[in-house]
């Protein structure tokens, strides 16, 4: 392959707020000649194909000081390195064993057109030929398939401990993994009642996802809101934001309800967190609060994951929205964008066809 | 017995900060004639013995309004009732079918002299004759033996999930629980690292109870001491106070660390609770929080907690230091000082002898 551009989204600087394109994340377009890259024996060189782009990528952009107070999971990008995420390449050169030039491999792969991943990473990725004649998008590998859909399945399944008749609530409810957490929720015969941030994702959720209930956090008061649509109370609660939000719900919770914090994305873009000032609740209701990584449970559910989720989608039981931008250059506004809740369902990047 | 005086501490009016002796709490004294009380089946008249005061009954002192944010464990205490706390009497008069004339009854009495217990709450209360020769004074029944103890019991080791090796961290080290928590830790083979709010209380349980380290939080800094005391972080915390200090520990916590929910008494006498601020730790450390009441847990625990904690006892394993004040009438200073820290061990009231 002759010399090329490798279009690359560099981490330029810690934001303080939301980051800005150009000041905190760069474009930059340098020279790659895959064919005189030197391969150890383990490197192999990837033509990405798909990228995820995901909250949690925000609070990677960090310095660390403290190694005991660090936020630990997820290990900051450094200064003036690639930003990276989960993705799927072509492979287009291999010294590796396990990958062929041909191959498709999952793994986090930079936001750029080329990763030449080194002998010292290629164990963490993963080989994805099933992907090549599924008859699925290729994207849906990196979302309802890959990390987003495992999120769902153990955050509700496993840290949530759902059981049928309970009453479950979804922030996020439309995002890459909330749709998903109300669709299963529903497939286990629960009550489900989400919130998202307009009018579009409400009804997305209510017609599509067949929600029970569902309202827009901007327009309604969340407390006013679950007092009328989970009466009885709630028995789990999939936190994907934090502050304000988990506060109420704590004075919503039932006895003995579940909290899985996947995540707290209304905090990630503030200079200082808000106070949660309702624990109390977790000591009188018995409540267990539990933050979870996808990647702990892998061993135990990932099998029983990839056929639950592929025999649902076969038989039409779960759908799953995307929103696809096209081009690696586009990846800083699409996932600016998703940090303010502009994306209406997975927000991925295709960066080229293979 | 003939006509006598039954003296009680009558809830008058819920508190905004600490209960006042007088406006909030007040020693009334009552005209009693046990012997002309009609009693229904399953009635019976009790003697009070000992009574236990304890930081939870501060919520109590309150009134519900909507049902599902209500504080849902222990009920509220009607206003002009008495106040009620576990403890143990002498049975005087019976017309129920477990409980004789001479036999000793633990449950739910009230802050008074005399207890008439009525059948719908009779089931609640057990015979506690075993306390009678055991060698062991009566108030530790409800010390040591009772709902301090397994309340320690439980929580570190199924709420806590305590594993030899590990670095415990105990609020409250000295107090009811606290004090049994840390030598249950030691035993299971911890590393464990206490604070309490005076020099003689961190004496105490360096010097009596075996703690690796421990600290004055009115003197030291709680984060500069945790960074001394636990230099490789915490796994399981046992939290008894919540407020600032939950906030310190979260980033002292470790990945998978659990923080089991005992108390957060630092809460209970705020007119507005503090706000937690560092929350997003459960997320990145994938934490645990979980609150717990005995209780709850008593079916599956009971019999063993009994065992061991007796086996404890016997051999001198572990010691057991209480703050025991005589007469009911002095049961609101008692607990007033108690939620102030002023008791040093297990707060009790020994009400009369038998």
């Amino acid at each position: 392959m002759p010399s090329t551009i490798n279009t690359q989204v560099i981490f330029r600087k810690v934001p303080t707020t939301y980051p800005v394109k150009g000041e905190h994340l760069e474009v930059a377009r340098m020279p790659f000649s895959p064919d005189t890259i030197e391969l150890a024996p383990g490197d192999f060189i990837l033509k990405n194909l798909v990228l995820s782009v995901d909250p949690y990528m925000r609070v990677r952009m960090r310095i660390d000081t403290n190694p005991v107070k660090a936020k630990s999971v997820s290990d900051p990008v450094p200064i003036n390195g690639v930003m990276t995420g989960g993705g799927i390449g072509l492979v287009i050169r291999s010294n590796n064993e396990r990958f062929s030039v041909g191959d498709y491999a999952e793994g986090m792969i930079g936001w750029e057109e080329y990763t030449v991943v080194r002998s010292n990473k290629a164990d963490s990725f993963q080989l994805r030929n099933d992907a090549k004649n599924s008859g699925l998008p290729l994207t849906y590998y990196v979302g309802v398939l890959g990390m987003p859909g495992i999120t769902a399945y153990i955050g509700l399944l496993k840290i949530g401990d759902a059981k049928p008749g309970e009453t479950l609530f979804i922030t996020s409810a439309a995002g890459a993994v909330g749709q998903l957490v109300g669709q299963i929720g529903k497939l286990k015969g629960m009550r489900v009642v989400g919130s998202a941030g307009d009018d579009a994702k409400v009804r997305f959720v209510l017609e599509e996802c067949g929600y029970d209930a569902a309202f827009n956090y901007k327009t309604r008061d969340t407390s006013e809101a679950l007092t009328e649509m989970c009466p009885g109370g709630i028995d789990v609660y999939f936190e994907n934001v934090g502050g304000k939000t988990l506060d109420i719900v704590l004075e919503h919770a039932k006895n003995f309800a579940r909290i899985a914090v996947c995540g707290m994305v209304s905090q990630y873009n503030r200079e200082k967190p808000e106070g949660v000032y309702n624990l109390e609740n977790v000591l009188w209701k018995r409540l267990r609060i539990q933050g979870f990584i996808f990647s702990d449970h892998i061993p135990e559910y990932g099998a029983q994951f990839q056929k639950d989720v592929m025999t649902w989608l076969k038989e039409g039981k779960i759908k799953y929205k995307e929103d696809v931008v096209v081009g690696i250059e586009n990846a800083p506004d699409a996932f600016i964008g998703m940090l303010k809740g502009k994306n209406f369902g997975k927000q991925v990047v295709k960066i080229a066809d293979p």
